[in-house]
């Protein structure tokens, strides 16, 4: 079971005015962009590309999203970081058995067709890490 | 130019309690622990390695630590983001000319040779990002 790095999420109040830095300073390509309405996730994503790197960039699309609770809470900044597994289920199962604990008891499929689950940040020492794998798997 | 993605900083509270998770979940590989006394440093460091990505457990040495006062502020999680450059100097240069305001004039060294410097987060939309080079460079 590997788990590779597959991005980190970054909460931004906009993304329009974040956007310039990853693609000018980071060399960055916008790679797509979407909103998700879906209730408990309610964001605008832009994905970019650095040499060798995903961030989805998180913007709110209202003042209940979790992006803008995180905002308020902490800052913008990191929100999540994701490691890719090629079997989804496993690690689930392994992890579990390991005494992590999840927010969901079921996995959600983003809009690019990944499927990703998020531990409890209790579980990580406070950081929330998603696990996810995408439809190739 | 190429920004590689390098490693995220991770604050926690007790290297001790987070590394069981990194090592026995996530499948990492603890690399190097060390402590840097430096002024405005003042951190224990975990290094630990999963498939293809490095973490740093960063733990205060004491409650004026920066990495204290960060989880005082915004709780444990991560800390900095950081990309690799071939030539550093070249890409301080750059980034200036693109807009973005450093922490500090002169570059550090880490306990591992790694020459490092941090933007300003209000530059970056809210995110510490370090750019670093390693002493091959």
């Amino acid at each position: 079971m590997y788990h590779v790095f597959d991005h980190m999420g970054i909460a931004v109040r906009s993304i329009d005015e974040a956007l310039p830095f990853y693609i000018n300073v980071l060399n960055g390509v916008l790679e797509d962009r979407y909103t998700s309405e879906a209730p408990g996730v309610e964001v605008h994503v832009a994905v970019v590309r650095t040499a060798d790197n995903l961030i989805e960039l998180l913007e709110p699309t209202n003042k209940n999203s979790p992006i803008a609770r995180f905002i308020k809470q902490k800052g913008k900044g990191v929100h999540h970081i994701a490691y890719r597994v090629d079997d989804l289920d496993k690690a689930i199962e392994d992890a579990k058995e390991k005494g992590v604990r999840f927010l969901e008891d079921t996995l959600r499929t983003n809009a690019r067709g990944r499927k990703l689950i998020y531990m409890n940040p209790a579980s990580t020492e406070g950081t929330l890490v998603e696990l996810c794998s995408y439809p190739e798997n």
